[in-house]
C-alpha cells in the first residue's frame, strides 16, 4: 500500500469550498486513504489548525488578503480560485501530487476576473493537451458518463451520434481499466426513448444511432450492451450488473444518482493524464460561511481520488 | 373501519397473473386490509384452495377450458382475459365491489381475439364515460403522473401544453383529495430540461409552457410548485416534500421509481368513478408458470386499492 498525495484546491473563497475542505481534513478516513495537500488561503479553512495538529498535512498557502463576503461573486474571489487551480497544476506537473480534487468555483466570479475559463474540466484538458475527455458522475459504484450534457431535451436526439457514443464508451472503458483495474469492464448503453423505442415504434434513435454504436464497440472488443431501456438499465446498474452506464442526456444520469445516493455524488474527469475529482455540487452561496455545508460529497471526492491513485501507483 | 371488497382479475392465463394472484391471496396483510373478490379461472390460481380454506374469499369462476400454454399469446387467452374484465365491471356496476385490481394482460392476445381494446385504462374510461383520466404510477408515497407517455423523447417538447399540464395536475389534485383524504395536496411540477432550462439558456419549454401552467394552477387554488429541475424534484419527492410529482415524460417518472422502490410500483387510474390499480409490470411471459414471479407489486396494488377505498367508504 502506498499513500497517494492528493492535491486539494479550496475553490471559491465566498462559497462552501473552504468549509467542506476543513471538514474533510478533520476526517480520519481521508488521512487513512491519502496525504491531502491543500492549496488555498489556509486562514479561510475552518479547523485547519486542528487538522494540522492532529494529522499534519502539507499545504501551499495563497493568501487571499481582500475582505471576504460570503455568498457573493466577485473579481477577487474569481482571481483567487483561478490561482489555486494553476498552483495545483504546477504541483501535479512537478509530480508532487498524484491526483487533484477541486472544491467548487463560481463561473460568474471567474468571468468577473476576466479570465477565459469555460470550466474546470475544459481548463484541465487544455492544460494537458487532452482532446478526448468526458465528465463521469459517480455515487459509489453507480457510475455514468453522459453523451450530451447541458442542451435542451428536444435536441438530444439530433446531437447523439454513433461516433460520440463510441468515443464516450471507449473513454469509459479505458478509465475503468486504468483507474479501477477492471479487466473487462461491463458497459451498459442506455436507450433514449421509452421502452428503448419499442423496435422503432417510439423513436428511431435506438435503431439508427445507439445500436450501431453498440455493435461498433463490441467489434472493437469492448464489453458493451444495449440499447437498454433507461429505467431497466438503472435498475440493473443499481443491482451491480454494470461497471458503467453510458447515458444519453443530463437528467437520465442525474435523476437516478440523486435518488440513489445524493450525498456521495462525485464528478470525475475521464481522459486526463492525471486523476481529477470534485464534489458533484456547486458553491452553495446560500449557505456559505454558516457551517451548514454537508462535507460528504467532498470527502467522497477525496476518497475516490485516493482509490484511483492506488490502482495507478500499484502499476508503476 | 370497513373492509372494502376489492375485485381482482387474474389477467392473461398464460402470464404470471394467476400466480401472483394466488400468492397475494395467501398473504395475511391482504385479507386484513380487504375482502379480495377473485374473477377468473379458479383452477389456474396456484394455492387458491389453501387461501380459500384459510381466509375464505368470494370469487366468480370463469373456466378457461382450453389447453393452456404458458408464455404464449393466443386468441383464447386474450378472450379469457377480456371476459374477466367485463365480469369485474359488472360486479362494480352492481356495487358488489368497491375497487378493481387487474393482473397484467397481453395486448397481442387481446388483438388475436379480435377485440377492440386499446388497454385497460382506455377500456375502463370508455365503459364509465370518463373523459379526463390519467395513469398514475406510485411506489409507496412516491407518486407521479406523466403528462406524456409512449412518445419519442424528441417529441415531448412539442407535445406538452399548458392545458395538458393543468389538466393532469388538476386530476392529481382531485385524486389526492378524494382518495387519499389530503386536504391541500402539494404538487411538484417537473421541468423538462437540465437545470430547469437555466432561464431559457437550455430550452424554452419551462418559460413558455410549464411556468404558465403552474401559474394557472396556483390561480385556481391548487398548491402547485415548479418548474423544478427534475433531479432536484425527485430528491425532494423522496424526502417527502410533495404528495405528487407531475412528470413530463415516461423515463422522468420510471427511472426514479425503479431506483427507489421497484418492488412496489403500482399503476393507478386517476379520474374513474371507482378505484382501479394494477401492478406496474407486464405478463412476464418468460417466467410464467415457473413459480418465479415476485408477488410484491400485486400485493401492493391490492393494498393500495384497499387504502383508497377506506377513504372513500369513510366519507359515504
Amino acid at each position: 500500500m502506498y499513500k497517494p498525495i492528493v492535491a486539494i484546491t479550496i475553490g471559491d473563497p465566498a462559497g462552501i469550498g473552504p468549509e467542506i475542505t476543513g471538514k474533510a481534513l478533520l476526517t480520519k478516513a481521508v488521512h487513512a486513504a491519502c496525504i491531502p495537500f491543500v492549496i488555498g488561503d489556509i486562514s479561510l479553512i475552518p479547523g485547519f489548525g486542528s487538522a494540522q495538529k492532529k494529522f499534519g498535512c502539507p499545504f501551499v498557502n495563497i493568501p487571499f488578503l481582500k475582505r471576504l463576503r460570503y455568498g457573493l461573486s466577485s473579481r477577487d474571489t474569481g482571481r483567487a480560485s483561478y490561482e489555486y487551480i494553476i498552483s495545483s497544476l504546477e504541483l501535479i506537473g512537478k509530480k508532487k501530487a498524484y491526483a487533484l480534487v477541486t472544491a467548487p468555483i463560481c463561473k460568474e466570479s471567474i468571468h468577473l476576473a476576466k479570465i477565459n475559463f469555460p470550466g474546470h474540466t475544459e481548463l484541465l484538458a487544455a492544460h494537458t493537451h487532452t482532446k478526448n475527455f468526458a465528465m463521469m458522475m459517480a455515487a459509489g459504484n453507480f457510475r455514468t458518463i453522459m453523451v450530451t450534457r447541458h442542451i435542451p431535451v428536444s435536441s438530444v436526439g439530433k446531437t447523439i451520434t454513433v461516433n460520440r457514443i463510441v468515443e464516450t464508451a471507449s473513454l469509459a472503458d479505458g478509465f475503468l481499466k486504468a483507474r479501477l483495474g477492471i479487466r473487462s469492464p461491463r458497459i451498459g448503453i442506455c436507450a433514449l426513448n421509452p421502452h428503448g423505442g419499442e423496435a422503432g415504434l417510439i423513436g428511431k434513435e435506438e435503431i439508427n444511432i445507439i445500436l450501431p454504436a453498440v455493435k461498433k464497440l463490441s467489434a472493437s472488443g469492448i464489453h458493451a450492451q444495449g440499447p437498454i431501456p433507461a429505467d431497466s438499465a438503472w435498475k440493473e446498474h443499481s443491482a451491480g450488473k454494470f461497471d458503467m452506464l453510458i447515458t444519453m442526456y443530463h437528467d437520465q444520469a442525474m435523476i437516478p444518482l440523486k435518488c440513489l445516493a445524493p450525498e456521495k455524488i462525485v464528478n470525475i474527469t475521464v481522459g486526463l493524464p492525471f486523476i481529477r475529482t470534485s464534489p458533484g455540487h456547486g458553491t452553495a452561496f446560500n449557505i456559505a460561511g454558516k457551517n451548514k455545508a454537508d462535507p460528504r460529497p467532498m470527502i467522497e471526492a477525496i476518497l475516490c481520488a485516493a482509490r484511483f491513485s492506488q490502482v495507478r501507483l500499484a502499476r508503476q
